[in-house]
């Protein structure tokens, strides 16, 4: 199953809205409704929905309960995979902090730095490795998704160590600098200054 | 001018590689070696280079200098725009350390938070206001871009008060909330937990 990139990130989209819409005790909901909140048009959504096989009753809608079962389906990780998390920065913190991180999916099962102060203390609930143990560490803890939050300049070394594990499937970059990962290690990267810049430019030009 | 948001990232990329080509000294740079450092094919490099009227020498390639000059009037501010900060917790302070946004062209002018044990003092050599106060600061100071790094509940009233203050051009908005603004404000949003939930996803689904 191929899907563009923009399509996942809907699909979270229209997944988070269902938990609230389904917090809040609601039955049904329209593709219009979740089109005006998400800032989608409604065939889009329509559209989407449909692609996954999720067909609403015209007229009625969408069940929220079973809508969001499916698409929950599609977004759960098949395993509860382990997640290691390499810098303990601010950053790091704020990454450990994060509500939408505290799920039963999302599981920390080690932390790693080059801070002798932090190096063999437990920061949430979580031991905190040297990062020079990170091959070793994420071998026997059997992790396979690294969140690196390590400055730029220390970051290729880090994921270099870290795949040698063997274990990893994918990284969560934060490290503003490119990084290379073999063919079957998936990297997603997430670089604040691009999105300032691309703000910046956007303003610029909006109204050439 | 329109440019597909693909293009404006990959212009940020070739914008620092340039600069890191420029500090060590190179004079010269192929589309082929731009191509294989950012993992992206050299046609694809040429294409956005010359979509912006700047054409290599065949054989030679284009000159680092004259093209760093050029990709940095692109996207380049044209003014020195000033920036807000809401939310100093865990990733506030990383943002306000994250050393991309320490050049000259993202100048901070203040702080925004809740909490009494940082209003009225200086973090990082920045006023940090009360958010009640948000809207005549913005004001006062002509604050054109805001961060938004509020919890998600927050979020909304905080944008709101700001908005009010009627000189935003756009919002950075790293809070997990759909936000509305005005059709002439930009938002770029990063939702860290949608990025994770994407590489689940690919990882999941790369075999199908």
């Amino acid at each position: 199953m191929r899907i563009a990139e923009p399509t996942v990130e809907r699909l979270v989209q229209y997944h988070r809205l269902l938990e609230q819409l389904r917090g809040g005790g609601r039955k049904v909901v329209s593709s219009q409704e979740i089109g005006e909140i998400l800032s989608l048009k409604a065939s889009q959504v329509r559209k989407d929905l449909s692609y996954f096989g999720e067909i609403g009753k015209r007229g009625v809608g969408y069940s929220v309960e079973s809508l969001h079962r499916h698409i929950d389906g599609i977004l759960a990780a098949p395993e509860r995979w382990s997640i290691g998390l390499a810098g303990v920065g601010k950053l790091g913190e704020a990454l450990l902090g994060y509500q939408a991180f505290r799920k039963e999916k999302f599981h920390f099962s080690a932390l790693f730095d080059t801070d002798k102060k932090k190096i063999g203390t437990t920061i949430r609930g979580i031991h905190c490795y040297s990062a020079d143990d990170i091959t070793e560490v994420i071998r026997e803890k059997n992790i396979s998704i690294l969140m690196v939050s390590v400055p730029a300049s220390g970051a290729p070394r880090v994921v270099e160590d870290a795949l040698r594990a063997g274990t990893l499937k994918g990284i969560l970059n934060f490290a503003p600098v490119s990084l290379t990962v073999p063919e079957e290690v998936l990297l997603v990267s997430v670089d604040i200054s691009i999105e300032l810049e691309k703000l910046f430019f956007y303003i610029k030009h909006k109204d050439d």
